[in-house]
Protein backbone atom coordinates (compact mmCIF):
# COMPACT_ATOMS: atom_id res chain seq x y z
CA UNK A 1 0.00 0.00 0.00
CA UNK A 2 1.79 3.10 -1.03
CA UNK A 3 2.27 6.16 1.23
CA UNK A 4 -0.28 9.60 0.58
CA UNK A 5 0.37 12.62 2.20
CA UNK A 6 -3.22 13.83 3.40
CA UNK A 7 -3.59 17.61 3.57
CA UNK A 8 -4.96 19.23 6.76
CA UNK A 9 -8.36 19.01 5.65
CA UNK A 10 -8.71 15.20 4.39
CA UNK A 11 -9.41 12.73 6.07
CA UNK A 12 -8.64 8.49 5.07
CA UNK A 13 -11.96 6.55 5.44
CA UNK A 14 -11.77 2.85 5.26
CA UNK A 15 -14.43 1.21 2.68
CA UNK A 16 -13.91 -2.55 4.26
CA UNK A 17 -14.43 -3.50 0.84
CA UNK A 18 -11.13 -5.41 -0.82
CA UNK A 19 -9.10 -3.25 1.63
CA UNK A 20 -10.31 -0.29 -0.24
CA UNK A 21 -9.99 3.16 1.18
CA UNK A 22 -11.06 6.67 0.31
CA UNK A 23 -10.03 9.80 0.45
CA UNK A 24 -12.57 12.47 1.71
CA UNK A 25 -12.70 16.69 2.98
CA UNK A 26 -13.37 16.38 6.40
CA UNK A 27 -15.71 19.31 6.19
CA UNK A 28 -16.75 18.79 2.57
CA UNK A 29 -18.73 16.70 0.80
CA UNK A 30 -18.73 13.37 1.49
CA UNK A 31 -20.55 10.24 0.04
CA UNK A 32 -23.72 9.28 1.24
CA UNK A 33 -26.03 6.49 1.41
CA UNK A 34 -27.12 7.40 -2.45
CA UNK A 35 -23.47 6.64 -3.76
CA UNK A 36 -23.66 3.19 -1.97
CA UNK A 37 -27.02 2.61 -3.01
CA UNK A 38 -26.20 3.56 -7.03
CA UNK A 39 -23.19 1.20 -6.97
CA UNK A 40 -25.08 -1.53 -5.43
CA UNK A 41 -28.28 -1.10 -8.12
CA UNK A 42 -25.29 -0.50 -10.93
CA UNK A 43 -23.01 -4.05 -9.85
CA UNK A 44 -24.79 -6.57 -11.96
CA UNK A 45 -24.57 -4.63 -15.42
CA UNK A 46 -21.98 -5.82 -17.18
CA UNK A 47 -19.18 -3.38 -18.35
CA UNK A 48 -15.48 -3.83 -19.67
CA UNK A 49 -15.34 0.25 -19.64
CA UNK A 50 -17.30 1.95 -17.06
CA UNK A 51 -17.58 6.10 -17.09
CA UNK A 52 -18.42 8.10 -13.85
CA UNK A 53 -19.88 11.20 -14.47
CA UNK A 54 -19.62 13.92 -11.34
CA UNK A 55 -17.18 11.50 -9.56
CA UNK A 56 -16.48 13.87 -6.92
CA UNK A 57 -14.11 11.70 -4.57
CA UNK A 58 -14.26 8.85 -6.99
CA UNK A 59 -16.71 6.89 -4.78
CA UNK A 60 -18.64 5.18 -7.50
CA UNK A 61 -15.89 3.73 -8.85
CA UNK A 62 -14.25 2.79 -5.82
CA UNK A 63 -17.28 0.81 -4.47
CA UNK A 64 -18.43 -1.02 -8.08
CA UNK A 65 -14.12 -1.86 -8.46
CA UNK A 66 -15.12 -3.40 -4.68
CA UNK A 67 -18.30 -5.19 -5.93
CA UNK A 68 -18.48 -5.52 -9.50
CA UNK A 69 -16.06 -7.23 -12.51
CA UNK A 70 -15.38 -4.34 -14.13
CA UNK A 71 -11.44 -3.56 -13.78
CA UNK A 72 -11.80 -0.36 -16.35
CA UNK A 73 -13.25 3.14 -15.19
CA UNK A 74 -13.01 6.76 -15.91
CA UNK A 75 -13.99 8.86 -13.18
CA UNK A 76 -14.52 12.49 -14.83
CA UNK A 77 -14.63 15.44 -11.93
CA UNK A 78 -14.68 18.96 -12.58
CA UNK A 79 -13.64 20.37 -9.59
CA UNK A 80 -9.88 20.50 -8.83
CA UNK A 81 -9.34 19.48 -5.51
CA UNK A 82 -11.84 16.63 -5.94
CA UNK A 83 -10.35 14.89 -8.63
CA UNK A 84 -6.42 15.51 -7.16
CA UNK A 85 -8.31 13.28 -3.61
CA UNK A 86 -9.73 11.05 -6.62
CA UNK A 87 -5.90 10.53 -7.94
CA UNK A 88 -4.71 10.19 -4.17
CA UNK A 89 -7.38 7.31 -3.55
CA UNK A 90 -6.54 5.82 -6.95
CA UNK A 91 -2.68 5.92 -5.57
CA UNK A 92 -3.47 4.42 -2.37
CA UNK A 93 -5.05 1.98 -3.63
CA UNK A 94 -2.30 0.67 -5.78
CA UNK A 95 -5.13 1.24 -8.65
CA UNK A 96 -3.90 3.44 -11.25
CA UNK A 97 -4.54 0.62 -14.12
CA UNK A 98 -8.25 0.45 -12.91
CA UNK A 99 -9.54 4.06 -12.31
CA UNK A 100 -8.23 7.27 -14.12
CA UNK A 101 -9.50 9.99 -13.48
CA UNK A 102 -9.93 13.29 -14.84
CA UNK A 103 -10.55 16.90 -13.70
CA UNK A 104 -12.43 18.15 -16.58
CA UNK A 105 -16.12 19.66 -17.21
CA UNK A 106 -18.21 16.98 -18.28
CA UNK A 107 -19.54 19.04 -21.32
CA UNK A 108 -16.16 18.24 -22.84
CA UNK A 109 -15.79 14.64 -21.96
CA UNK A 110 -16.65 13.71 -25.89
CA UNK A 111 -14.31 15.73 -27.07
CA UNK A 112 -11.80 14.32 -24.41
CA UNK A 113 -12.74 10.81 -24.26
CA UNK A 114 -14.41 10.00 -28.10
CA UNK A 115 -17.90 9.07 -28.83
CA UNK A 116 -19.27 5.62 -28.10
CA UNK A 117 -16.44 4.18 -25.68
CA UNK A 118 -18.32 3.35 -22.71
CA UNK A 119 -20.34 0.10 -21.69
CA UNK A 120 -21.59 1.82 -18.28
CA UNK A 121 -22.06 5.13 -17.30
CA UNK A 122 -22.87 5.93 -13.74
CA UNK A 123 -23.75 9.40 -12.04
CA UNK A 124 -24.76 10.42 -8.81
CA UNK A 125 -25.31 14.42 -10.11
CA UNK A 126 -26.01 17.69 -8.60
CA UNK A 127 -30.04 16.87 -7.12
CA UNK A 128 -31.17 20.77 -6.98
CA UNK A 129 -31.61 23.33 -9.36
CA UNK A 130 -29.36 25.98 -9.58
CA UNK A 131 -30.88 28.69 -7.16
CA UNK A 132 -27.92 30.21 -6.10
CA UNK A 133 -25.49 31.81 -8.89
CA UNK A 134 -23.22 33.45 -6.91
CA UNK A 135 -22.10 30.79 -4.56
CA UNK A 136 -19.48 28.24 -5.61
CA UNK A 137 -17.71 26.11 -3.23
CA UNK A 138 -17.34 22.85 -2.88
CA UNK A 139 -20.00 21.63 -1.35
CA UNK A 140 -23.27 23.45 -3.31
CA UNK A 141 -21.26 22.82 -6.68
CA UNK A 142 -21.87 18.70 -5.45
CA UNK A 143 -25.55 19.43 -4.53
CA UNK A 144 -26.64 21.83 -7.18
CA UNK A 145 -26.71 22.60 -10.59
CA UNK A 146 -24.14 25.28 -10.82
CA UNK A 147 -21.74 23.74 -13.54
CA UNK A 148 -23.84 21.53 -15.28
CA UNK A 149 -27.91 20.70 -15.64
CA UNK A 150 -29.36 17.28 -15.81
CA UNK A 151 -29.73 17.52 -19.97
CA UNK A 152 -25.70 18.08 -20.32
CA UNK A 153 -25.13 14.63 -18.04
CA UNK A 154 -27.77 12.97 -19.90
CA UNK A 155 -26.43 14.19 -23.50
CA UNK A 156 -22.94 13.68 -22.52
CA UNK A 157 -23.72 10.02 -21.65
CA UNK A 158 -25.95 9.51 -24.83
CA UNK A 159 -22.67 10.30 -27.27
CA UNK A 160 -20.14 8.26 -25.11
CA UNK A 161 -21.86 5.01 -24.39
CA UNK A 162 -21.06 2.61 -26.47
CA UNK A 163 -25.03 1.78 -28.95
CA UNK A 164 -25.50 -1.19 -26.29
CA UNK A 165 -24.34 1.04 -23.22
CA UNK A 166 -25.86 1.69 -20.12
CA UNK A 167 -26.35 4.43 -17.83
CA UNK A 168 -26.99 4.52 -14.20
CA UNK A 169 -28.50 7.13 -11.57
CA UNK A 170 -29.47 8.16 -8.32
CA UNK A 171 -31.78 11.26 -8.55
CA UNK A 172 -34.59 12.79 -5.99
CA UNK A 173 -37.89 11.72 -6.56
CA UNK A 174 -39.06 15.10 -7.51
CA UNK A 175 -36.91 15.18 -10.46
CA UNK A 176 -37.73 12.14 -11.60
CA UNK A 177 -40.16 13.26 -14.74
CA UNK A 178 -37.11 15.45 -16.45
CA UNK A 179 -34.75 13.08 -15.81
CA UNK A 180 -37.14 10.01 -17.46
CA UNK A 181 -37.70 12.70 -20.77
CA UNK A 182 -34.42 13.67 -21.04
CA UNK A 183 -33.42 10.36 -20.88
CA UNK A 184 -35.67 9.23 -24.02
CA UNK A 185 -34.85 12.46 -25.72
CA UNK A 186 -31.47 11.05 -25.82
CA UNK A 187 -32.22 7.43 -26.26
CA UNK A 188 -31.20 6.11 -23.14
CA UNK A 189 -34.52 4.23 -23.17
CA UNK A 190 -35.48 4.26 -19.25
CA UNK A 191 -35.78 -0.17 -18.83
CA UNK A 192 -35.43 -0.19 -14.75
CA UNK A 193 -36.37 1.94 -11.81
CA UNK A 194 -36.79 1.93 -8.17
CA UNK A 195 -38.16 4.09 -5.47
CA UNK A 196 -36.46 4.15 -2.32
CA UNK A 197 -37.97 4.83 0.84
CA UNK A 198 -36.93 5.74 4.49
CA UNK A 199 -39.62 3.42 5.68
CA UNK A 200 -42.88 1.86 3.89
CA UNK A 201 -45.41 4.29 4.88
CA UNK A 202 -43.48 7.38 3.75
CA UNK A 203 -43.16 8.97 0.21
CA UNK A 204 -39.79 7.76 -1.62
CA UNK A 205 -36.46 9.95 -0.77
CA UNK A 206 -34.55 8.61 -4.04
CA UNK A 207 -34.84 6.80 -6.62
CA UNK A 208 -32.61 4.45 -9.07
CA UNK A 209 -32.56 4.49 -12.82
CA UNK A 210 -31.01 2.39 -15.62
CA UNK A 211 -31.17 2.79 -19.40
CA UNK A 212 -30.09 1.04 -22.40
CA UNK A 213 -28.93 2.87 -25.06
CA UNK A 214 -31.65 2.86 -28.64
CA UNK A 215 -33.92 0.08 -26.52
CA UNK A 216 -37.76 -0.37 -26.88
CA UNK A 217 -39.99 1.44 -24.55
CA UNK A 218 -41.49 -0.58 -21.63
CA UNK A 219 -39.71 -0.01 -17.92
CA UNK A 220 -39.46 -2.50 -14.92
CA UNK A 221 -40.46 -0.67 -11.96
CA UNK A 222 -39.19 -2.93 -9.19
CA UNK A 223 -40.28 -3.49 -5.31
CA UNK A 224 -40.05 -0.58 -3.37
CA UNK A 225 -36.44 -0.30 -1.50
CA UNK A 226 -37.01 0.52 2.23
CA UNK A 227 -34.37 1.29 4.21
CA UNK A 228 -36.13 1.30 8.09
CA UNK A 229 -38.32 -1.08 9.43
CA UNK A 230 -41.23 -0.42 11.76
CA UNK A 231 -38.95 -0.49 14.78
CA UNK A 232 -36.67 2.11 12.50
CA UNK A 233 -33.95 -0.52 12.81
CA UNK A 234 -32.42 -0.98 9.27
CA UNK A 235 -34.05 -4.02 6.68
CA UNK A 236 -32.61 -6.82 5.78
CA UNK A 237 -31.59 -5.98 2.71
CA UNK A 238 -30.18 -2.44 3.39
CA UNK A 239 -27.62 -4.23 5.72
CA UNK A 240 -27.56 -6.41 2.82
CA UNK A 241 -26.22 -3.54 0.86
CA UNK A 242 -24.25 -1.79 3.72
CA UNK A 243 -22.82 -4.91 4.98
CA UNK A 244 -19.42 -3.62 4.40
CA UNK A 245 -19.49 -0.17 5.21
CA UNK A 246 -20.70 0.19 9.05
CA UNK A 247 -18.18 2.83 9.75
CA UNK A 248 -18.90 5.29 7.16
CA UNK A 249 -22.42 5.14 6.59
CA UNK A 250 -23.57 8.77 5.45
CA UNK A 251 -26.81 10.63 5.13
CA UNK A 252 -28.78 10.98 2.91
CA UNK B 1 -85.75 6.62 -11.35
CA UNK B 2 -86.45 5.72 -14.72
CA UNK B 3 -86.99 2.30 -16.26
CA UNK B 4 -84.41 1.33 -18.91
CA UNK B 5 -84.73 -1.66 -20.66
CA UNK B 6 -81.65 -4.03 -20.91
CA UNK B 7 -79.95 -6.09 -23.07
CA UNK B 8 -79.58 -9.77 -23.22
CA UNK B 9 -75.95 -9.30 -22.73
CA UNK B 10 -76.24 -6.60 -20.45
CA UNK B 11 -76.30 -6.46 -16.48
CA UNK B 12 -76.93 -3.74 -13.62
CA UNK B 13 -74.57 -2.99 -11.55
CA UNK B 14 -75.51 -0.93 -7.79
CA UNK B 15 -72.61 1.34 -7.04
CA UNK B 16 -73.50 1.76 -3.43
CA UNK B 17 -72.50 5.39 -4.26
CA UNK B 18 -75.69 8.22 -3.57
CA UNK B 19 -77.66 5.45 -5.40
CA UNK B 20 -76.16 4.75 -8.45
CA UNK B 21 -76.14 2.38 -11.15
CA UNK B 22 -74.07 1.26 -13.55
CA UNK B 23 -74.90 -0.99 -16.92
CA UNK B 24 -72.12 -3.36 -17.94
CA UNK B 25 -72.06 -6.45 -20.50
CA UNK B 26 -72.12 -9.93 -18.25
CA UNK B 27 -69.17 -11.02 -20.86
CA UNK B 28 -67.57 -8.18 -21.46
CA UNK B 29 -64.59 -5.79 -20.16
CA UNK B 30 -66.05 -4.61 -16.77
CA UNK B 31 -64.62 -1.67 -14.65
CA UNK B 32 -61.70 -2.53 -12.38
CA UNK B 33 -59.86 -1.56 -9.43
CA UNK B 34 -57.92 0.85 -11.70
CA UNK B 35 -61.14 2.69 -12.03
CA UNK B 36 -61.71 3.19 -9.05
CA UNK B 37 -58.68 3.84 -7.87
CA UNK B 38 -58.35 6.73 -10.75
CA UNK B 39 -61.60 7.94 -9.17
CA UNK B 40 -60.46 8.03 -5.72
CA UNK B 41 -57.06 9.71 -7.38
CA UNK B 42 -58.62 12.70 -9.19
CA UNK B 43 -61.54 13.30 -6.65
CA UNK B 44 -59.78 16.11 -4.74
CA UNK B 45 -59.01 18.05 -8.41
CA UNK B 46 -61.28 20.94 -8.35
CA UNK B 47 -63.04 21.05 -11.55
CA UNK B 48 -66.04 22.32 -13.20
CA UNK B 49 -65.80 20.75 -16.59
CA UNK B 50 -64.53 17.40 -16.84
CA UNK B 51 -64.15 14.99 -19.82
CA UNK B 52 -63.38 11.39 -19.65
CA UNK B 53 -61.50 9.51 -22.33
CA UNK B 54 -61.96 6.57 -23.31
CA UNK B 55 -65.15 6.10 -21.08
CA UNK B 56 -66.41 2.99 -21.96
CA UNK B 57 -69.72 2.51 -19.62
CA UNK B 58 -68.60 6.01 -18.05
CA UNK B 59 -67.44 4.46 -14.58
CA UNK B 60 -65.49 7.16 -13.97
CA UNK B 61 -67.60 10.14 -14.34
CA UNK B 62 -70.36 7.86 -12.54
CA UNK B 63 -68.21 7.30 -9.77
CA UNK B 64 -66.57 11.08 -9.84
CA UNK B 65 -70.24 12.34 -9.52
CA UNK B 66 -70.30 10.50 -6.73
CA UNK B 67 -67.21 11.26 -4.87
CA UNK B 68 -66.47 14.79 -5.99
CA UNK B 69 -68.16 18.32 -6.14
CA UNK B 70 -67.97 18.08 -9.75
CA UNK B 71 -71.87 18.26 -11.72
CA UNK B 72 -70.36 18.41 -15.02
CA UNK B 73 -68.58 15.31 -16.82
CA UNK B 74 -68.12 14.85 -20.97
CA UNK B 75 -68.27 11.23 -21.65
CA UNK B 76 -66.10 10.22 -24.68
CA UNK B 77 -66.53 6.92 -25.75
CA UNK B 78 -65.67 5.46 -29.71
CA UNK B 79 -67.25 1.68 -29.28
CA UNK B 80 -70.85 2.75 -30.27
CA UNK B 81 -72.56 -0.46 -28.07
CA UNK B 82 -70.13 1.14 -24.81
CA UNK B 83 -71.79 4.88 -25.86
CA UNK B 84 -74.76 3.16 -25.84
CA UNK B 85 -74.69 1.70 -22.01
CA UNK B 86 -73.57 4.66 -21.11
CA UNK B 87 -75.76 6.84 -22.33
CA UNK B 88 -78.49 3.97 -20.76
CA UNK B 89 -77.15 4.48 -17.54
CA UNK B 90 -77.01 7.87 -17.56
CA UNK B 91 -80.47 8.11 -18.33
CA UNK B 92 -81.37 5.42 -15.31
CA UNK B 93 -79.71 7.44 -12.59
CA UNK B 94 -81.27 11.02 -14.09
CA UNK B 95 -78.60 12.21 -15.06
CA UNK B 96 -78.68 13.69 -18.02
CA UNK B 97 -78.29 17.23 -16.80
CA UNK B 98 -74.54 16.45 -15.40
CA UNK B 99 -73.43 13.78 -18.03
CA UNK B 100 -72.86 14.01 -21.63
CA UNK B 101 -71.96 10.63 -23.45
CA UNK B 102 -70.59 11.30 -26.94
CA UNK B 103 -69.45 8.33 -29.20
CA UNK B 104 -66.60 9.48 -31.32
CA UNK B 105 -63.00 9.02 -31.65
CA UNK B 106 -61.01 11.09 -29.19
CA UNK B 107 -58.69 11.97 -32.20
CA UNK B 108 -62.21 13.96 -33.08
CA UNK B 109 -62.33 15.61 -29.82
CA UNK B 110 -61.14 18.53 -30.03
CA UNK B 111 -62.96 19.54 -33.41
CA UNK B 112 -66.30 18.67 -31.30
CA UNK B 113 -65.49 19.61 -28.32
CA UNK B 114 -63.40 22.59 -28.60
CA UNK B 115 -60.00 23.75 -27.45
CA UNK B 116 -59.72 24.64 -23.44
CA UNK B 117 -62.75 23.61 -22.28
CA UNK B 118 -62.23 21.47 -19.55
CA UNK B 119 -60.42 22.11 -16.25
CA UNK B 120 -59.82 18.22 -15.73
CA UNK B 121 -59.35 15.07 -18.30
CA UNK B 122 -59.37 11.58 -16.77
CA UNK B 123 -58.87 8.68 -18.64
CA UNK B 124 -58.45 4.83 -17.93
CA UNK B 125 -56.68 3.82 -21.80
CA UNK B 126 -56.09 0.71 -23.50
CA UNK B 127 -53.04 -0.72 -21.36
CA UNK B 128 -51.37 -2.59 -23.85
CA UNK B 129 -49.40 -1.65 -27.09
CA UNK B 130 -51.49 -2.67 -30.38
CA UNK B 131 -49.65 -6.25 -31.42
CA UNK B 132 -53.01 -7.64 -32.40
CA UNK B 133 -53.79 -5.72 -35.55
CA UNK B 134 -56.87 -8.20 -36.40
CA UNK B 135 -59.02 -8.48 -33.58
CA UNK B 136 -61.42 -5.55 -32.62
CA UNK B 137 -63.88 -7.03 -30.47
CA UNK B 138 -64.56 -4.88 -27.41
CA UNK B 139 -62.56 -6.29 -25.11
CA UNK B 140 -59.63 -6.24 -26.95
CA UNK B 141 -60.21 -2.26 -28.12
CA UNK B 142 -60.92 -1.29 -24.47
CA UNK B 143 -57.21 -3.24 -23.53
CA UNK B 144 -55.00 -2.69 -26.57
CA UNK B 145 -54.23 0.68 -28.32
CA UNK B 146 -56.32 -0.65 -31.21
CA UNK B 147 -57.98 2.49 -32.34
CA UNK B 148 -56.30 5.53 -30.58
CA UNK B 149 -52.31 5.26 -28.85
CA UNK B 150 -51.00 6.91 -25.84
CA UNK B 151 -49.84 10.27 -27.75
CA UNK B 152 -53.00 10.30 -29.09
CA UNK B 153 -54.89 10.96 -25.86
CA UNK B 154 -51.86 13.08 -24.39
CA UNK B 155 -52.09 15.36 -27.56
CA UNK B 156 -56.06 15.37 -27.50
CA UNK B 157 -56.07 15.90 -23.72
CA UNK B 158 -53.76 18.76 -24.05
CA UNK B 159 -55.66 20.52 -26.36
CA UNK B 160 -58.67 20.28 -24.88
CA UNK B 161 -57.61 21.54 -21.46
CA UNK B 162 -57.66 25.20 -20.16
CA UNK B 163 -54.14 26.35 -19.69
CA UNK B 164 -55.32 26.19 -16.21
CA UNK B 165 -56.65 22.51 -16.12
CA UNK B 166 -55.03 19.03 -15.00
CA UNK B 167 -54.69 15.47 -16.03
CA UNK B 168 -55.51 12.18 -14.30
CA UNK B 169 -54.54 9.16 -15.31
CA UNK B 170 -53.71 5.70 -14.23
CA UNK B 171 -51.40 3.02 -16.52
CA UNK B 172 -49.23 -0.04 -16.11
CA UNK B 173 -46.10 0.83 -14.62
CA UNK B 174 -44.35 -0.57 -17.78
CA UNK B 175 -45.66 2.19 -19.73
CA UNK B 176 -44.98 5.25 -16.78
CA UNK B 177 -41.28 6.81 -18.71
CA UNK B 178 -43.76 6.61 -21.77
CA UNK B 179 -46.57 8.44 -20.39
CA UNK B 180 -44.20 10.94 -18.57
CA UNK B 181 -42.41 11.62 -21.53
CA UNK B 182 -45.64 12.40 -23.61
CA UNK B 183 -47.02 14.32 -20.81
CA UNK B 184 -44.19 16.74 -20.90
CA UNK B 185 -43.81 16.74 -24.92
CA UNK B 186 -47.49 18.04 -25.22
CA UNK B 187 -46.42 20.38 -21.93
CA UNK B 188 -48.95 18.70 -19.35
CA UNK B 189 -45.88 18.81 -16.31
CA UNK B 190 -46.14 16.42 -14.53
CA UNK B 191 -46.71 16.83 -10.52
CA UNK B 192 -47.98 13.76 -8.91
CA UNK B 193 -47.98 10.08 -9.31
CA UNK B 194 -48.75 7.36 -6.89
CA UNK B 195 -47.43 3.45 -7.42
CA UNK B 196 -50.08 0.84 -6.47
CA UNK B 197 -49.04 -2.86 -5.24
CA UNK B 198 -50.81 -5.63 -4.26
CA UNK B 199 -48.78 -5.56 -1.20
CA UNK B 200 -45.61 -4.08 0.08
CA UNK B 201 -42.88 -7.00 -1.20
CA UNK B 202 -44.24 -6.71 -4.53
CA UNK B 203 -43.45 -4.49 -7.63
CA UNK B 204 -45.98 -1.64 -8.32
CA UNK B 205 -49.10 -3.36 -10.59
CA UNK B 206 -50.56 0.44 -11.59
CA UNK B 207 -49.65 4.04 -11.72
CA UNK B 208 -51.75 7.10 -11.23
CA UNK B 209 -50.68 9.82 -12.72
CA UNK B 210 -51.51 13.60 -12.36
CA UNK B 211 -50.39 16.61 -14.95
CA UNK B 212 -50.64 20.48 -15.02
CA UNK B 213 -50.85 22.22 -18.02
CA UNK B 214 -47.74 24.44 -18.63
CA UNK B 215 -46.54 24.08 -14.72
CA UNK B 216 -42.82 24.23 -13.95
CA UNK B 217 -41.07 20.59 -13.11
CA UNK B 218 -40.77 18.96 -10.24
CA UNK B 219 -43.22 15.88 -9.17
CA UNK B 220 -44.59 14.76 -5.84
CA UNK B 221 -43.97 11.23 -5.65
CA UNK B 222 -46.27 9.89 -3.44
CA UNK B 223 -46.13 7.20 -0.77
CA UNK B 224 -46.96 3.76 -2.21
CA UNK B 225 -50.87 2.87 -2.12
CA UNK B 226 -50.92 -1.13 -0.79
CA UNK B 227 -54.07 -2.94 -1.51
CA UNK B 228 -53.27 -6.52 0.93
CA UNK B 229 -51.36 -6.54 4.24
CA UNK B 230 -49.08 -9.34 4.78
CA UNK B 231 -52.03 -11.77 5.73
CA UNK B 232 -53.75 -10.94 2.15
CA UNK B 233 -56.31 -8.98 4.09
CA UNK B 234 -57.59 -5.91 2.45
CA UNK B 235 -55.62 -2.34 3.76
CA UNK B 236 -57.14 0.26 5.27
CA UNK B 237 -56.63 2.40 2.67
CA UNK B 238 -58.02 0.13 0.09
CA UNK B 239 -61.50 -0.57 2.56
CA UNK B 240 -61.65 2.83 2.70
CA UNK B 241 -61.51 3.77 -1.10
CA UNK B 242 -63.81 0.49 -1.70
CA UNK B 243 -65.93 0.84 0.86
CA UNK B 244 -69.05 1.86 -1.25
CA UNK B 245 -68.48 -0.89 -3.75
CA UNK B 246 -68.56 -4.35 -1.55
CA UNK B 247 -70.56 -5.96 -3.87
CA UNK B 248 -69.26 -4.67 -7.58
CA UNK B 249 -64.89 -5.03 -6.54
CA UNK B 250 -62.90 -5.53 -10.05
CA UNK B 251 -60.29 -7.25 -10.88
CA UNK B 252 -56.41 -5.67 -11.87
Amino acid sequence: MQSIELLENEQLDNLELCGLRIIQKKDGFKFGTDAVLLSDFAKDIPSENTLDLCSGTGIIPFLLYGKSKTRKFTAVEIQKDMAQMAQKSVELNELSENISVICADLKDSVKILGKRQFDLVTCNPPYLKNSIKNETDSKTIARHEVLCTLEDIIKASSELLKTTGRIAMVHRPTRIAELLYLMRKYKLEPKRMRFVHKNISSPPVLVLVEGLYGAKSDINVQKPLILYDEDMQETDELKEIYGHLRGNKGEI
